[in-house]
């Protein structure tokens, strides 16, 4: 059954804040089995109000909408909805009650714009807010729903959760819908889509593929229809094999996990401890891999030697390599990756080193020139990058690249062989 | 005049991200003169795009939708494009050969897909791309605008800033809307709108203000509008003056300036250089003062000394301080700080060692609770704070925190007096 989501409040439509409200409804119904089939964001009138109603209703059968419910925007959102519902406002008790124990647990009293919340359409059916005093509301009107929420978010999560699912599953008989994520990182948009045209073509009928692109990395989604879970799991884990032999290399997780998550779950698995020494990330590596909880248990730390000075005196880079190779080469990296890995005496390193820009290219090394090397006491990889010119993107693309080249390395990953042809 | 916003994805639909792009568009729309009436997300099929284009053209006199012009199968959006504008697509030899030479300085070669997104409707006013492959389009149809960017959203912002906006200022008499924006950090809302109460109630008519939150940082923004420039900036300045009699000391900058920005500039005017002792923050203060081009010009370096390990051995930290004061001591930031300041040489360092979460916290040491110092070789102050128990907030908290206090100390300004009687 398709749904639809409308969002009121000007602050919205003027950019003040991000609807995080319409995201959360849009995956909790389509875990429900809903299909959600368009949002809809109108500022506080009777008029945009109405006309988003009318509107939504031609694509759904079944319109959630928060926000507009407040004391203060009152006298706007219900006599709109009593228009629209051909209905009129009456006190209704249990509301009533319920706002004066709230009150009454702040020590206020009962104002006019409170009393004002307990009047409420008298067709529709409430749906209990126990953390605030604008209860939720459900109508039918010519065989569609329509339910409207508070907007504050921790009042409609609960509404939603506590009731409005449950009402849902109990009234529809609603399909399955199975999504999976594969993580990716390091091949991009294009060549993804190259190697999985032939996986695209004999996907099985209900089962549709999404690419959903961010820096360098490519998340692919997987969806699935049915009614019965475990054979829609089994058909969407035989679809994650088959697209695993072509891109297995790059595949790097499951389900949003993010690459210094998935690096800590192996690292701790293993018991590696890791070092790191950045010249260009300028600590953004470091930041990455902490930024997992308990990253304390294999992150020793790192040196951030954004000075060549530093690159001597505190990665022991040998005095002259620089002079002779320059900070951005294969030897000065890898000189900067076995200093680390003395000094933090860890079992892997990573270290990196390039020109982020917008200056200090030369024709030779442009801008986004990039050497990242990684490895442990035995061996060492390292490789060249060319990212683009933006300063902001290249340290993202290289904190990247290098936490998935440890993944590689750590998995015993040919790394070489996997970027062969890769820009 | 009335604009409509048109987000593509059906990523958005189901919840899996969150539409910020549509926030971006808003804000910008309505800081241009624009009223963002509607704004719509739909699935990426042929259909839905066609009907949500008709619904908005209803209610705005130019629509601008993001999404869906990617080089993948599921990107649809051109073919619909074709078919509501009543055109076919064309082969646009700009945007080919600015394909090529993205590709070309990835070391990439052209593959079909790629070669597609050089296929552009003919009717279509191209807007250049200058970081992707896909570019904007710009159509007219029955006295309305049509405007479709890219998905992608530093792509989607280049183009809005650089070309769209321009465009549209300049093909409609929009009413001027001056907004300038004061940043500050370290004082909460709640307090700096007591601080801000007078000065809100003079506020001369036609002149507003909006408080924008970010974690410890507010943004306070002031708008006017009228006819003439210069007799707005006037009366914009004139506010501001106003303002910063009560706030002065958190103000750091002005109009989306960063934190780190902000101490680029003074540590590059006073020649001064900087170096960064980090444990709980992970290199983020690192990554934050490299984020902003050209800091090598004053940044050295640091060291993220994740383990106690490497507090002692890289950071000079003497045995048994740690043992004796625990690692979140005033005892063991002040000797960090004074460790870093000698190893890397600098003239300034800020230092800093704390409970990130959501592990590790005691009764009297609970997650949140972190030490910042800064300071010169003659002086270093240091001061604890209780952030919060989420782990990314206390990151970030910290680090901005940290900056803020650097930015002080050079300034002059009495960081203890300041913090007094704040939480």
């Amino acid at each position: 059954m398709n749904a639809a989501v409308i969002t009121i409040g000007k602050e919205i439509l003027i950019g003040q804040i991000t609807d995080t409200n319409a995201a959360f409804i849009g995956q909790n119904l389509t875990e429900t089995g809903l299909e959600v089939v368009r949002m809809i964001t109108v500022a506080d009138t009777v008029e945009s109000i109405e006309s988003a109603l009318k509107e939504a209703s031609e694509y759904a059968g079944i319109i959630i909408s928060t926000g507009g419910l407040g004391p203060t925007s009152d006298d706007v959102t219900k006599p709109a909805l009593c228009r629209y519902f051909q209905t009129s406002l009456a006190l209704h008790l249990p509301t009533r009650d319920h706002i004066q124990q709230l009150l009454a647990a702040r020590n206020m009293q009962m104002n006019e714009l409170n009393a004002a919340q307990a009047m409420l359409p008298a067709s529709a059916q409430v749906l209990f807010n126990q953390y605030g005093t604008a209860p939720g509301l459900w109508f039918e009107k010519e065989g569609k729903y329509y339910i409207f929420l508070p907007g504050v978010p921790f009042e409609m999560k609960a509404i939603l959760l506590d009731y409005l699912l449950p009402e849902l599953k109990k009234r529809f008989s609603l399909p399955l819908i199975l999504h999976r994520t594969i993580m990716t990182q390091g091949l991009p948009e294009s060549y993804m889509a190259e190697r999985l045209q032939d996986f695209e073509r004999q996907l099985p009928p209900g089962v549709s593929l999404a690419y959903l692109p961010s820096y360098g990395g490519v998340r692919l989604r997987i969806s699935a229809s049915g009614r019965n879970r475990q054979e829609l799991e089994h058909l969407v884990d035989g679809q994650i094999q088959l697209a695993l032999k072509v891109i297995q290399p790059f595949v790097y997780g499951y389900d949003e996990e993010s690459l210094p998550e998935a690096i800590g779950k192996i690292l701790r698995e293993r018991r590696l401890s890791l070092s790191v020494a950045e010249s260009c990330t300028g600590g953004s590596i470091a930041a990455a891999v902490t930024s997992v909880p308990g990253s304390s248990e294999y992150f020793k730390g790192g040196i951030v030697a954004y000075s060549n000075e530093i690159k001597e005196k505190e990665l022991l880079v040998p005095a002259g390599l620089i002079q002779k190779h320059g900070a951005v080469s294969k030897e000065a990296v890898m000189a900067m990756a076995g200093g680390i890995l003395r000094k933090f005496n860890a079992d892997l390193t990573i270290a990196v080193t390039g020109i982020a820009g917008p200056g200090g290219g030369t024709p030779d090394k442009p801008v986004g020139t990039v050497w990242i090397a990684v490895g442990d006491k035995s061996n060492i990889v390292a490789r060249a990058f060319r990212f683009g010119e933006n300063r902001e993107r290249n340290i993202y693309r290289t904190t990247q690249t290098a936490l998935n080249m440890l993944r590689m390395l750590v998995q015993g990953i040919d790394i070489h062989a996997v970027f062969q042809g890769l820009p």
